[in-house]
């Protein structure tokens, strides 16, 4: 199997001391998966709807299962670089573009979407927890799979915790670890990641 | 520091059972640096020229020192498709590419070239020998740091008995390991790796 993961810097696991992140370490163990790690930091949804499809396509291939992972929004949620009250993409823009990269990657293969995290910032921690649930939402109706992180990592204390300690945004390898094995305990995740192995 | 890897199976780390390949290991620890890994298996060098800049642009930042690390060329020595005694890429063409993608990335940040690696099959093992002599002295002429895992790596027997045990072209975690080791010593990649971390 090869897994495409796309997103912000969530994905690729900015202030992992192990260079996994979660999406390394969920896959833990499983040799057989080629893993494409193309998240970039600060990216917004906006940057992924126009990155996601040319980084995307040199990466299938026909004779292996493919799956793409996205996970993208914690970004939407900050202020705008002007210095006013807006925010770095509005809600409702975040939801137009999650929509084009879904039906977009879900014609390439099969799609999961991941919600954003909390952090240690609370103004930020707002939005994105109602992103989060917008998200949900959206995914729903677009019969894609997603996974909520928000809540449980918000409840454990523990990615905030790191986050706080570090940057702001980024846990170390102890929350990174956490999400993983949120991620990789979740019914979807399962359904979505258990092809066949080459 | 953000370091963009970019290149073949052999940078992806493919065959880790680990998901951090010689890249992931060689950062172990440096909660600082940013990676971005952009191997693709079953690259040439012709098709890394086609692919490199448009995805290690939108990676590039002004406040970090960037770092571009390459290693390609494997692929190249493999016969052709078509069933014929050609390469998959010529000799004089993987080094046209070679030049091409070395000059254009030096433009961006610092680059350092690492040469491919033996495989469990004696022809592509040969010709393998044979590029990574002629990658060195193209980096030689353009000063561009060069590090040679070939001949360390053919020496030792652990990467070609762990291919060997696997798909005949990746090891497995110990293999992996010992790349990252050769090149975490090596006097380029200190130089290289050196930067300063957020």
């Amino acid at each position: 199997m090869r897994l495409i993961a796309i997103g912000d810097s969530i994905v690729a696991g900015a202030g992992d001391p192990g260079h996994l992140g979660w999406v390394g370490r969920v896959l833990a163990g499983r040799r057989g998966v080629t893993l494409y790690n193309l998240g970039v930091r600060r990216e917004t949804s906006a940057d992924i709807a126009a990155r996601w499809e040319a980084e995307v396509r040199p990466r299938m291939v026909d004779h292996e299962p493919m799956r793409i992972v996205l996970s993208f929004g914690l970004n939407d949620c900050n202020l705008a670089d002007d210095g006013g009250p807006g925010l770095r993409v509005p809600t409702a823009e975040s939801l137009k573009n999650a929509q084009a990269i879904l039906t977009g990657a879900a014609r390439l293969a099969p799609v999961l979407l991941v919600g954003p995290t909390p952090t240690a910032e609370p103004g930020v921690t707002v939005r994105a927890e109602a992103l989060n649930d917008h998200l949900q939402a959206l995914a729903g109706r677009l019969q894609v799979p997603f996974i909520d992180v928000f809540r449980p990592l918000a409840a454990g204390g523990l990615w905030q915790a790191e986050a706080a300690a570090w940057d702001g945004a980024h846990p170390g390898a102890a929350g990174y670890q956490q999400m993983a094995e949120l991620i990789g305990a979740h019914p979807a995740w399962r359904a979505f990641a258990q092809a066949q192995e080459a």
